[in-house]
Formats: structure tokens, C-alpha cells, sequence
């Protein structure tokens, strides 16, 4: 054979078919090594019920809120029911219904005096929560949601059982959110951790 | 070299390579254009745990199952423990145990009559929160379990506390599954939403 | 031209390309078989914060855990707040301020100790509750821990609720992990299914 053909068969080879080998083998190289994303894969994101009401759960649902937002998590709390303890600022029955008035004096004045799940004898339980947790430098739950909002947590209150319960938005916080159901359905399935508190 | 065998080397290349290489390169670009979704990705489902059988914590958990359903998400609700209060139909003492009639005893009726988890004071609290509720038009737990099993919602009773506290199939809705927590956590670990409430 | 020319050309086309769009196209069937998972995707993981220390939660906690591990999943629970009561395995007064004392006694003795959220008249509760269970063969809350470990779930005590509340590794369970609740966001954010019990 000659070394002629040989050669030719060479750079033919190369001239016609050598460049588009190149790119189809840089190509798979790079889907190799960059997988891509897929649309369904959740984000880095954690969204959160806050549906209970006393000291201790509001404390670990915001523990869990504050740390992973200082995790550099997106967090979205929502807060309903109970949980909208956490919201207010101060008690108010002008405009309310006799039932909703009933609600309103049931329900603590603030987070600074929600009561806690387990260590409420005789209104005992609060305050000695609370000086056992100043003991260990721990936050409260009013500095707890101050926090969040400065860390860019996204607060919502439940607008369902606002209208329920009788909440007024004057009695909740400024800079805060309002929604549904849908609002938290929809960070949550965005989303890589989601929880009922 | 000839012109002849140099178009003889051509077509060669051609032949030999050019179909296979188109080949490669249109399923490259198609892998390009979609790629593939992961088989580890979430779908769009919730399932929820149903553990607590209060009827705000009920009413918290069917609001999130139903508003799922109703953004086009397949939901799976497993009700165990006290939970199993929301598929009840009616009490019934026959064929069990001194201990399990205890049981039925202390379950309520069904869940029109659940106790909420805060309001109960001397009985007050449930006739007060459905009254809340139906002055703003909310649905009890009853209608929303029935509305849940119309949007579709897989609702699934635990064999386990049934057996535990002696809940017959008898006493529970139509239409649902039994199953125990592999259930569950086979919806679960394909869901995009999971809770326990 | 001769036919053996062209076999020859055919064969030296062969021996330059061939192998390289073999290689390719094993390349691309094997990406179209296994796409590739993309970073983002949630692991085969469940991951648990136990906040509740109810017998009747702690069980469905645990039974939750059991299972996950039992179908292969890796599992991880954080036990904090009322939680830890699960671990304990005698209570201590020694080196505690009286604060602490105070949270001590409150606390049941350990899992076997401790109260059903919702039997609990008298104390008549947890007994019964555990003669119904062994009535059906189901294991006790120590029981599950300790199979729990075998299956090699992960268990973690919350630090910071152990400072608050006075616990010390002396009074938890062997063998198990101690952190914040960065170790439970950073499993919980690689995990398929996250609960708050």
C-alpha cells in the first residue's frame, strides 16, 4: 500500500468528518460534567406552618426559620391559626363581634406572653421559660421575629384565619405579608425542606 | 494522486461515517433541547400525615390538602392516631375489647364533634369555632373531608392505630385505602410537600 | 477502481474515525439510559425534627424513622425540646441550678415514662395506652429507640435545648450525635421527605 493513500485517506478523513467529531465529543463531555438542572428539582429554599401558638413551638419553628435564612436559604413562614400569636403587637376588640372580642381576650397579648405547650402551671411556666433561656443567652420570640425580618424571611399571615379568629391587620406587624393556603403551597413545592409547626 | 480517488475517498468517508455521525449529533441536540428529568426529582404531589385529631389541626390539614388538590397537585392524606377522628362515621362497641370500648369512649363521635385544641373550655370551644367559622362561610371538617375525596385526594386510614385502638373499617368513610407508614412514605419520598400535622 | 481499493480505503476510514464514534455513541446511549442526577435533587434521605415528648407522638416519630431506615432510606431525627425525652436514660439532679431541678422533675423519667398527648386522665393514660400496644405486639418507645440505632438512623440531641433545659450527655442514651439545628437543615435540605413531629 502505498504511504500516498494512506495519507490521503488522512487528511480526507480529517477535512470531512474530524471537526464535527471534535464538537460532538466536546459536547457530550460537557453534558458529562455539567448535568443540566431539571425544571422539577427543588431550590434552596425552606418554607414553614407556623400553625401552634405557644412559646416553645414558636421558638423552634423560628429557630429553624432564622438559621436557615442564615443559612442563606430562602425562608417563607407562614403563620396561621394560633401561630399569628407571633404577628401581634398589641390586643384590639374596636369593630370585632362579640365572638370575635372572645377570641381576641383568649389570645396572649403578643409573642412576649404566649404561653408555653407544657410548663404552664399556674402561669409559672413562661417566665421561668423565659429566664431560663436569658440564662443561656437565648433569644425571645419577639427578637426571634425581628430577626427574620431583618435576615429577609418572608413573614405571611393567613388571611383565612385572620377572618376567622378576627385578626385585624393593625394588630399584626408592619412588613409583613398577607395570603392564603396557595401563597404557602406554592414557596413550599419550590421548596427543599417544608414543615407543619 | 488522482481526482478520481480522491472523490473514491470521499464517498467512502461519507458512507462509512457521515449517517452514524448525524445520528450522534441529532440525539445530542435533542438531549440539548430536553434534558432529561432526573428520576430522583420530586413530582407534583403532597401527602400529609394526619396525627392530631383536633378539629383546628384537622381543619389545618384538610385546608392544605384540599388546596393542593384544587392547584392540580395529587395528594395523599395518611391518618393515623387521633387523626383517624376525621374519617370516622359513628361509633360502634361491638366485638372489642373492655379496653378498646375505653377507647371509643374517649374518640368523639365523628368529626362534627372533635374538640379544638385551645377553645375547649367546659365545651365551649367547638360550637363557638364552628360558629366562627360559618359566619365567614368556612367549611367544617366533615364537608372538607368530603370535598377533599371529590378533588380526588388519596385519603389512606393507618391499619396500625386502627388495630392499636381498635377502630373497625366499619366506623370509617367509604371509598378510602388502608395501608400502614410504608404507604406514606412511598407518596412522601415522590412528593414535592410533606407535613406532618 | 478496483475493489480492493476501495476495501482498502474503507478499512483505513474505519481504523481513523471508528473508534472515536464508537466510543461517542456508547457515550450517548449510556447518558439516554442513566440521565445524569442533577446536584440539586433531593438524596434518598428523611430527616425529622422531634419537638413533641408525648408518648404517642414519640412513637409515631419513631415509627416514621423505623420505617424510612427499613426501606433504605437514610435517616436522620433531631431530638429537641420535649424530644429529648426520648433519649434519657435516668434523670439527674447533680451540678443543676434550681431552675433546672425544676425541669428535671418535670420531666418524665425517661421514654418509658412518659405521657400520652391526650389519655393522660390520672396518669391512667400511658399504662393503658402501652397494654393496648402490647395487646397488638407493637414495640415500646425504648424499643423503637433502640432499633432505631441497629438500623443505623441517626439520632441527634439538640444542643441548645439541652442547655436551656439542663440535660446532660450523662443522662442521654449512648451512641448518639449532638448538634444544632444546622445539622438538621443541612440533612433535611438533601432529604426527600422532612417532618416536624
Amino acid at each position: 500500500m502505498s504511504p500516498e493513500l494512506e495519507a490521503l485517506v488522512a487528511r480526507l478523513v480529517d477535512e470531512r468528518v474530524h471537526t464535527r467529531l471534535q464538537h460532538v465529543e466536546s459536547a457530550l463531555a460537557a453534558l458529562k460534567a455539567a448535568p443540566p438542572t431539571c425544571t422539577a428539582c427543588p431550590e434552596d429554599r425552606a418554607s414553614l406552618v407556623v400553625f401552634s401558638g405557644e412559646m416553645d413551638t414558636l421558638f423552634a419553628a423560628l429557630t429553624i426559620g432564622v438559621g436557615a435564612a442564615s443559612m442563606g436559604m430562602q425562608v417563607s413562614m407562614f403563620f396561621t391559626f394560633w401561630g399569628l400569636t407571633a404577628l401581634r403587637k398589641s390586643k384590639s376588640y374596636a369593630g370585632k363581634s362579640t365572638a370575635q372580642k372572645m377570641v381576641a381576650m383568649m389570645l396572649p397579648d403578643g409573642p412576649a406572653h404566649v404561653p408555653t405547650s407544657r410548663m404552664n402551671m399556674g402561669g409559672l411556666g413562661p417566665p421561668f421559660f423565659k429566664y431560663l433561656m436569658k440564662q443561656r443567652n437565648v433569644e425571645s420570640v419577639p427578637d426571634m421575629v425581628a430577626l427574620a425580618q431583618e435576615l429577609g424571611v418572608k413573614i405571611v399571615a393567613c388571611e383565612m384565619s385572620m377572618g376567622v379568629m378576627g385578626v385585624t391587620r393593625e394588630e399584626l406587624l408592619d412588613g409583613i405579608d398577607y395570603g392564603g393556603v396557595a401563597v404557602f403551597l406554592d414557596d413550599a413545592s419550590r421548596s427543599k425542606i417544608s414543615l407543619f409547626v
